[in-house]
């Protein structure tokens, strides 16, 4: 049984705390074994990547066979089914049509002292994109993390992929091709992000590695952080579903266990304003879960970590909401653009009821690799800026150092910075000669 | 003695490699010992901050003195000598120019299929900046922290500066007044950060937190990470100049020096395409050294870690420095901005003979906390964006649904995501009712 809470309760407030500390994920200390396998990889390149893929993924490769050959790509394009194409085109195009829109502009301009100042943005000249292997290989992540990388003008972008006893999803391959990858090899684990950031005989080093996977993975990017750019290490999924009793219960049941079919340890919450309802969703919920094909993993998580909580009215679920700062939101109500003005804290907000979140997995446009855990609250889904850093300009004339350069030795000084201060009055002394 | 490198030498490839790859900071590991403050201050709040301030900053606080008060601030601004608040107040007012022109726009279009779109940014709700106490308490740092955090419009900004033996810097308490921080805690090191991120009795915890600080506090950030954002880790200071012969050999000299003194473990360079210009400003760097106040720091960071490099050509110039990806860049060549556009992976690059690096330090108007290590190939300065965060905003209307949520139930079937399909095809089938 989900929790149910209601905010006229007395007792609404520890519980409401209890659910928003729950610990969803015990991740394995994986991270001495992680380490390890990077100092191998860091020092002999292709040999130890080719013996831990053996190891685990039970393929023996040659450092040629590393990458899949543009024939072997063709090959497995080849297999996808016309539907399957036409569906993975029209959320290709969507995703770039969105992320296009992302693109932020250079500025400069020259201000009232006659300093010109301004910034220049650029792309990572390389970036990696794990894709995990086995089950979680999701095509519409290559998408999603692809497509932002080459719209930000990255010029090349590796894909790492597992493919255990050789297995590869053919749809991965094809999400590859559309969204313009350079190369894509078949490895995977902590090997694959040691040899993205340090660079084998065979593989270039990147700059920046995106992407999910698992306890290894995720030990192995914050490990090598800091050499490369990384993404968030993103938790279990989360949806919170904001509804009205004017919907109809079977669908806010189906959007809640689309979050809980991805992880026994996902988070399904609703906040409705009408007690009577919440009960009708957890009705629809349990009978959906008779027959859902992946019912021993949502179950589990709608049972363990869901949640239906009774509100006096929107405004208090917003506030909720903000303190739940979800990954996913959707606003089931009249007015859903005027509540979300006042959701702040959220990954992504999806208004009203013909929005189901799995629109935004797929094919909406936005970003689908957002903030879990809270992290919404000072952090952003994936997007272009990912792929992109800034550059600041600066340029003076004389007048304009003689018009702040003062300011600046003063300010050295007293920070007891004389060459900084120097460097500015040998200038002025030139100057004002 | 610096090293002296010239591209045309057989040997130069192996010493520039040597020269990008050298280890600058030998971090001590405090990781073991922060993690049980951290703990501490969870468990037992503002007694462990006392507790560990009288320790360690031999200082005894009460709860109620944790934080400055207004009249405490009137007084420390009161002995600020009118020039220094004058030169503050001229920083601070650039600053706030150029960052309120980072602020980006919300965005929102319906596209062909009838679907709204678009992102909203928000401000992170409360943010707490590090001020480090001593030596490198720089009023400077407080004005790039704030400054931007409040331009992106973070309600609550709380500082933490350790005060040991109760001495605080009143620049830094009047630069926090200019800057509009509403709350200053004389509390420091791993304690202050984990009041920070958990909260104490008396502090209320923060979204987000900034700021330079030791080894403790870095150890600190890397924790807390997750629980709150963090900015970068920044390592030791670093400039790369690129001079032609048409420069003052003294001003480049002063330039090289002015990050030279910042810390033994700092890192100035020169490209040049001029030898006996190079071989000019290391005997003026020499000069300088005899007399510089903080020669014990600057004589060992240019000795061991200075170089001054000959190259063929200004194109050579642009291609070693996109290697380095150094934090400063100043172009000092007859064509800066021609140059500019080759430079791309930089922190900040300052423009001509009359933009000493130091301006960009107190009152240029770009942030002085930039990516150091060669992280520029990967992130950015801080700014604005550092304190806001991007909600993505999708909403269908029935027609869009039905023109694109085919698409997305394929790739859910296709991804095993029987939940995120029906949610959509619930909808389509009453739709086409």
């Amino acid at each position: 049984m989900p929790v149910f809470l209601d905010t006229t309760s007395p007792d609404f407030e520890p519980a409401f705390q209890t659910l928003l500390s729950a610990k969803r994920e015990d991740s394995p200390d994986v991270d001495a074994v992680v380490a390890q396998i990077i100092e191998d990889v860091r020092s002999r390149g292709d040999a130890a990547v080719i013996e831990l893929t053996a190891k685990f993924d039970r393929l023996q490769l040659a450092p040629g066979t590393l990458a899949f050959s543009a024939a072997e790509i063709a090959e497995a394009a080849a297999q996808v089914s016309q539907q399957d194409r036409a569906a993975l085109e029209l959320a290709a195009d969507r995703i770039r049509a969105y992320h296009e829109k992302q693109m932020p502009a250079d500025h400069e301009w020259t201000d009232e002292v006659g300093a010109t100042l301004g910034w220049r943005w650029s792309a990572v000249s390389a970036a990696g994109l794990y894709v995990p292997g086995g089950l979680a290989s999701y095509p519409s992540s290559v998408l999603m993390n692809a497509i932002p990388a080459k719209v930000a003008g990255v010029k090349r972008l590796a894909i790492a992929v597992p493919t255990p006893d050789g297995q590869v999803n053919p749809l991965v391959l094809m999400a590859a091709q559309l969204s313009g990858v350079d190369e894509i090899y078949r490895i995977g684990g902590a090997q694959a992000i040691a040899a993205l950031a340090y660079g084998t005989e065979t593989i270039a080093p990147v700059d920046k590695i995106t992407g999910p996977g698992n306890a290894f993975v995720a030990a192995a990017k914050r490990r090598v952080f800091g050499k490369v750019g990384i993404d968030m290490i993103a938790g279990p999924s989360e949806i919170l579903v904001i509804a009205d009793k004017d919907n109809d219960p079977d669908w806010i049941a189906l959007d809640l266990l689309s979050q809980a079919e991805h992880d026994e340890s996902a988070q399904s919450i609703l906040i409705t304003d009408d007690a009577a309802f919440g009960q009708t969703v957890a009705q629809a919920v349990e009978k959906r879960l008779e027959t859902l094909q992946r019912r021993a993993i949502a179950g589990p998580s709608w049972r363990d970590f869901g949640a239906v909580i009774t509100v006096r009215d929107l405004d208090e679920a917003a506030a909720l909401s903000n303190r739940i700062a979800p990954e996913h939101l959707e606003l089931c109500v009249t007015d859903p653009v005027g509540l979300s003005t006042k959701t702040i804290h959220a990954g992504a907000i999806f208004l009203g009821q013909y929005t189901p979140e799995a629109i935004g997995d797929y094919v909406g446009g936005p970003n689908h690799v957002l903030p879990t855990a809270r992290s919404a609250r000072f952090s952003s889904g994936l997007s272009v800026m990912d792929f992109l850093k800034r550059t600041t300009l600066s340029q003076m004339t004389p007048q304009a150092l003689r018009a702040i350069g003062p300011a600046a030795a003063r300010l050295a000084q007293s920070e007891s910075l004389e060459a900084h201060g120097l460097s500015v009055l040998a200038r002025l002394d030139r100057l004002n000669d």
